[in-house]
């Protein structure tokens, strides 16, 4: 392991959150929010002195390799979790530390789930900070230091480490044109995001604050009533629409800034997130219907419901806790699915569910026909080995963590329902889970023990489970193994 | 497909049941029974007028592969299944013919999950036909074929078909004599069983079906309160330790009547299979102490549970749909775990669950050092490419039908946590979930069609999913595909 060039590449990191975290400085004061103004310039203040010297000393050695990029997202993930906390914490927002963690890495890995009871009464400058940790963690860390430092060379590793999917091909951008490319597109989609909400009667600040949770496919919402509180059939589709289009694989925004419009008709994933949206919309719209005054109602909200839980942002416009056993465990299924690899999204992913599809279709195939020869085609590439081996321990490893998380939350002896969605709704940043933990509940009840464990899925989630279990395991430290 | 070899040994497989169906008419007959004596009669007669002609016809192509195999053994189960169900249909204990077969397929799969209200009010013979049906289909139909046709040219894929398990390697005995020896150990220890509870003071009627239903880690039982209804504790641990005897590699036994000894010791599924025992019953006995007078009973009670989940058998000497949620989620971890392979128990296999562990070690380490080689070891052996794969295929199967058949099972409206468990209760054939699933409840809320999707569930489970699946396919049957 390169740990002084770990550390320096994680003291850019910081360098680039403690710069991030100023803009929050600048919403305190516009709101005179002095308090809140001087805790932000504070943490910005301490984490500049503390990475800035790492970040300066160049490492003699330069060699990198899919470990080090494992340990350099990990560490700064922790990092960035356990300084955002602090804003809550020393703000006097939250004064329980293990709940600022919890809903710091909330914000950060785009999950929305909450620990927070009555969010309205929280200062402006503080909400505009939980909102601002979604849009900045959906697309990651690692884009947002590829603006200012051409770290090129490193960044196939990194992204490995960082950017969901199951694969790194040559769909994922390398550089930084692309990266700068890619951050505009998301920059762009939340400006226009913003003006359209603004246009529905929205006020500026609850347009942009939403606009970056639906952006990050966060779910966090200035409101206690999610966006019911606005109450807008008009805003209900804006987001809707905006919630799929951060839950699509960014590379074909590429390719249609490119007008190679042949790939985006041909992407696999694509079609098959769009067939389990339409599916799934229309199955809730009717299954809904009783609950609903008519079938358009059921559509806004099912349509609204469906899009919010598959991008894995996690908005709410109606408690679907009181809907029927059967649309509730067709949203399970959705969290469990999640969006497209390569978006801000979490969950599976829909292209690894594309493979897993096939993995079994050849498994079938060889035992039909033992003889021949059997390949993994996806859009006419046979698809390597070596990921199928990859997407099939992805599967085994995530399977694992629902289990052992939710025996440890059992812990807090609420029923078995809470207790599973909560970990899968974190695991997969989605935000609200069933019963307890439903649109209309929130995750303050849980002991100190879940809250930690809960926080600990959300991160194994966002960043895709290996960097963060590989850097847990001694082996990657010792030396001795290199 | 040499279709007509595949009617050849369904009817072979025919003529067996139906010989075995007259040890009902027998005991029918001694209780007097006249009736229900003339219902098996009947069914008996039937089902050899029908059987016997094909199966003696012996077919000119003696042609045989795995997709044969796959058909014989999906086929036979399924006609032993709907012929059984006419015993209770046609004796008027339940009135409802899908019931019926919800209750054979549950027999023969050794699931031991009733739709029956009030077991005590049913006939003598109809109560011993039950519990048989979990001592035949503990082993299996085919061993029973093999103790009276040679059909070892064929055993090898009728054994990949119907014989749990990831591997059927050399521990898997090839041929009669060796069948023989198995099914001697077989009602060996059934008829010790008996014995012992005899013993301690349980009817002979009541050791006896209760054996049966140990032998087949089916878990029925003659009484309304299972086997709490004894209220001993002499019975309680002899039951206890024959549910673990009989969920262990029956291989092993094999090696014991050898006196190798040292591949015993050295055995990992058995190991791994102890480990998880001895811990999950440490856990219960202290987190269900405040449930129970003292530690002792809490041991008992602990004991008897996490032997009758992890074993498939479902027995229940406690409702432990109150205790905690802790406890609870650590017995749905059993149910999905399962027996050993090669042994009488379900769920997904202790075997099969070491190499997911080790597959996800080799990946991780692939991580690390990308150009070491990696090889899947157990027992020092190198374990086949093919074996991982398929492997890694049984849990997305596992997966994706817990999935579809809890959203299935949801068009009723129960709770979520009664489909869920049910859907898991079936697959593993267990016996018992929890809610209104749990050990006081039973099956008989649910529609006719989740009791089709759970029949299916259980059928699915008892011969590992892929020979019913493929006999599905299209692709199995096509005459071009060969």
């Amino acid at each position: 392991m390169n740990k002084k060039l770990i550390l320096n590449i994680v003291a850019k990191f910081t360098v680039a959150e403690a710069l991030f975290m100023f803009v929050p400085v600048l919403v305190a004061l516009y709101f005179n929010e002095f308090s809140c103004a001087g805790v932000f310039a504070l943490i910005t203040a301490v984490m500049l002195c503390v990475s800035v010297p790492f970040a300066l000393i160049k490492p003699k050695k330069t060699d990198f390799y899919a470990k080090e990029g494992f340990a350099i997202i990990s560490v700064t993930w922790i990092i960035m979790s356990l300084a955002g906390a602090l804003c809550y914490y020393l703000t006097g927002v939250i004064p329980s530390y293990i709940d600022a963690v919890f809903e710091t890495v909330s914000g950060y890995t785009t999950t929305g789930s909450s620990i927070l009871t009555d969010i309205e009464i929280l200062p402006k400058s503080v909400l505009f900070f939980r909102n601002f940790t979604n849009w900045i963690g959906g697309i990651g860390v690692l884009m947002l230091l590829m603006l200012f430092t051409p770290v090129s060379k490193h960044s196939i590793h990194l992204m490995r480490a960082e950017l969901p999917g199951p694969t790194v091909g040559k769909l994922v951008p390398r550089g930084t044109v692309n990266a700068k490319i890619m951050y505009s597109i998301y920059i762009i989609l939340t400006l226009v995001e913003i003006i359209l909400l603004k246009f529905g009667g929205m006020p500026w600040f609850d347009s942009i604050l939403n606009s970056f949770a639906t952006a990050g496919t966060g779910g966090f919402c200035p409101k206690n009533a999610s966006i019911a509180h606005y109450n807008s059939g008009y805003i209900d589709w804006v987001i809707s629409i905006f919630m799929i289009l951060f839950g699509v694989n960014f590379n074909l925004y590429f390719y249609l800034l490119m007008r190679k419009f042949k790939l985006i008709y041909k992407n696999t994933e694509l079609r098959v997130f769009i067939s389990i949206i339409v599916t799934a919309i229309i199955i809730l719209t009717f299954s809904n219907i009783d609950i609903f005054e008519n079938i358009l109602t059921s559509l806004r909200y099912s349509t609204f419901q469906v899009a919010s839980i598959i991008s894995s942002t996690g908005f709410a416009t109606h408690d679907f806790n009181t809907w029927s056993e059967f649309s509730k465990s067709i949203l399970v299924l959705l969290m469990l699915i999640g969006a497209c690899a390569g978006s801000t999204g979490g969950g599976f992913k829909v292209s690894r569910i594309v493979l897993l599809f096939k993995i079994m279709a050849r498994e079938f195939n060889k035992m039909i026909h033992p003889n021949a020869v059997h390949i993994v085609k996806v859009e006419d590439k046979s698809v390597h080995e070596e990921t199928i081996s990859t997407v099939c321990v992805y599967l085994i490893v995530y399977v694992l963590v629902i289990i052992i998380s939710t025996i440890i939350i059992a812990l807090d002896n609420f029923d078995f329902t809470t207790n599973l969605t909560a970990v899968i709704t974190c695991m997969n940043n989605i935000g609200p889970g069933l019963e307890m933990v439903g649109p209309t509940g929130n995750f303050s009840q849980f002991s100190n023990l879940s809250k930690m464990v809960l926080s600990f899925n959300m991160l194994l989630g966002r960043l895709e489970f290996f960097p963060l279990l590989l850097v847990m395991s001694p082996k990657l430290w010792n030396k001795k193994f290199i």
